[in-house]
């Protein structure tokens, strides 16, 4: 092999993941890839002393865009002006590598056709499931099947406030307290709490398995705020786990197809793969016609992790890869529906009397739903009860409609919760 | 994009995988991927009407280097003559494409070179793990880490098998009829249990993992024979199950340091990413240094995701990725050991009598180990019993030397069987 100059590396945004790539880059990898800029705000108070002192320190990204460096490594976040400072790299023929999830999520297709017309590259592994290497295994690992479906637990810090819920039955607001505590969660939780995180890094993973954009603003996204420790508890009778699944499933075989999406709690069988995904790892389970399941699961966030997904990124670079899709950089956008058929828990919390559970088989029945079970705990308040009917299959949309009409009875202390069962 | 002609494919060898990827072929890919020839053995017997009339069949693979096929899919198996083809395929300027385990353990670095030299592309995907893109995933997906550690369920018949012991304490003869079967253990399944396959399959993730070779012969392989369902029983007591685990992990952080490597039977935490692999799927996970632990699982083989992984490999070369090493080619080959230093279970089976126990504690003080617990179920003959030691950490080569010393004591009705404790 003839043996190239290393490329040259600038990093914007000299944050968690920042640092972390500088360092695996002083480590590392010096014979093709060299740190050359690092590029940030207040820069003064960003100077670090383990890096070289070839490395140039600035605040003003035209610095960057002036010099000769060959691929820009975009951290700063957010959209603005992260999607500005890509454009302006990728113009300048300088290729792009970034963990920018929301960038990616809505802009993937004119800056991909921007690289494209530049002849230089966009890497974005890091922009979904952190260290796991997903989007690389779906768009070129299982490039060979013909996947339909991809479930996944997208949000490290869901699954740690429930899986911490379940272990300690400890309430929604405990468990965040302690996952803020532990750096799991940010001061203002909402967009992982609410699935506006999950439901962006979806709709990157619908570009990569079906090779289509949907608009993330449009994917389902419910939270696991109302989710209690009693519906954890009412799920293992059950026999199964509630997790924050991420779901993209086509509705037929038809490449054109309206796709299912959705990110919401639901209840997944103790033993399957999204189950036993503890703590804040990640996990992507694709299906395809032929492979059958496949999944994929790691550490889906933290400085190094996402560093590693950064850095086997630029290696691809390097390594004269193609990490941008071939075919996917089609600006159609695929219909989505987040009205999923399935079986329901629906938990209700009453002032216990005789009648409820007529009341309410009789409301579903009005819909055309079939009552599957009813559990009640034993032990619990009659004043403040919390009880749980599952449902037999019925689609999201005929529930909500019985759910608002059940909502209009007297007996409620809390509005119901349902959830969907999935296999 | 410039539309490209799509490549010209031969499959060599028409069984189970080489018909599920010329499935695939017909449903899909056809703008890059074209079927052309199909090269077996008494080829009138392998025909079929699914195929376009355009397909050449034939039973002399000079027909296929003759041809204008670009491609050459290796589905033969075996060493001889499949090897002769590969290089002639090589040479004659035809990348190659396959799944042939023994053959990349043993010839990676020759053949890496030789397509090297004639500017062709070698796909080995389904030379491991089945539809897993475990190949991918730890040379390129993960590159950005530095790997460490990888450890797998890469036999899907040894983990079907142990899987179905316990789940009906079946004895080992049972689950391996029952297996053979349902078509997931061959007539003659010694490859299978006694770890001879996995050892190919791991010699080969040293390569994709650490970028060196390690000679497949020299890697320890105990066989899952000596397994009972009684092992299985006491396994749960220690909260753990049974896996064939296949395991390579660098000594020390250097780049040619020993490398511990070895396939056998071992106790795993229940939770674990190993223990939680079912059935005939296999799993791999892989450890780094900055993105901690990944794991992929999924169908391990069968001719569909075997085929996904062909395929896949496919798509690859026919959009200019490329798929073989950069800097894996090297002639190096690393020593291995296969002293693992762990703890361990020891199960005895013994003509009970008062005294055995101190017996075995003399001799293991006798060699610096140290006992953890003693297991002894209830209700157990005790003309026939098989009861448990657990040990400290210490190396196998010290337990063997010890357990050497106990073969010769005279209440033993079977060999013990030691199997290491993994966390």
């Amino acid at each position: 092999m003839a043996v190239a100059e290393p490329l040259n590396i600038a990093i914007a945004g000299f944050g968690t993941v920042g640092q972390a790539v500088a360092r695996i880059l002083v480590a590392e990898h010096a014979e093709r890839l060299r740190l050359t800029h690092v590029c940030n705000r207040r820069i003064a108070e960003k100077r670090v002393d383990w890096l070289p002192a070839t490395v140039a320190w600035t605040e003003r990204f035209e610095d960057v865009l002036a010099s000769d460096v060959d691929v820009v490594v975009e951290l700063i976040g957010g959209l603005d002006p992260a999607e500005t400072w890509v454009r302006r790299a990728l113009d300048a023929r300088k290729s792009v590598v970034t963990a920018n999830k929301q960038l990616i999520a809505r802009h993937f297709a004119p800056l991909v056709r921007l690289a494209r017309e530049r002849g230089v590259q966009i890497g974005f592994e890091a922009s979904v499931a952190g260290g796991i290497p997903v989007v690389q295994a779906l768009r070129q690992g299982l490039a060979g099947d013909h996947l339909f479906r991809v479930s996944g637990i997208l949000n490290g810090t869901c699954n740690y406030i429930l899986t911490r819920m379940e272990a300690d039955a400890l309430p929604f607001e405990d468990a965040l307290a302690e996952a803020q505590a532990k750096g799991f969660a940010e001061a203002d939780p909402t967009d992982d709490v609410d699935g506006l995180d999950a439901r962006a890094k979806l709709a990157i993973l619908a570009r990569v398995a079906f090779g289509y954009g949907v608009d993330p603003a449009a994917i389902v996204a419910r939270s696991i705020r109302p989710i209690q420790a009693i519906d954890l508890l009412y799920a293992r009778k059950l026999h199964r786990v509630i997790r924050q699944v991420s779901r993209l499933e086509r509705a037929n075989e038809e490449d054109h197809a309206e796709v299912l999406a959705f990110v919401q709690p639901a209840l997944v069988p103790i033993g399957s793969s999204l189950a036993n995904v503890q703590g804040s790892q990640n996990i992507v389970a694709a299906t395809g016609r032929f492979g059958g399941e496949t999944t994929f699961a790691g550490f889906g966030a933290g400085g190094n992790p996402t560093a590693v997904a950064v850095v086997s990124d630029l290696l691809a670079i390097a390594g004269g890869s193609v990490p941008i899709a071939d075919d996917a950089e089609g600006e159609d956008v695929l219909a989505i529906t987040g009205d999923a058929v399935a079986r329901h828990y629906v938990r209700f919390t009453v002032k216990d009397r005789p009648g409820i559970i007529a009341s309410l088989a009789t409301a579903f029945c009005r819909h055309g739903i079939n009552i599957d079970a009813v559990l009640q705990e034993p032990g619990l308040p009659k004043t403040r009860l919390p009880f749980v009917i599952t449902l037999e299959e019925c689609s999201a949309s005929v529930l909500r409609r019985a759910l608002g009409e059940i909502a209009a009875l007297e007996f409620h202390l809390e509005a119901p919760l349902a959830l969907p069962i999935l296999d």
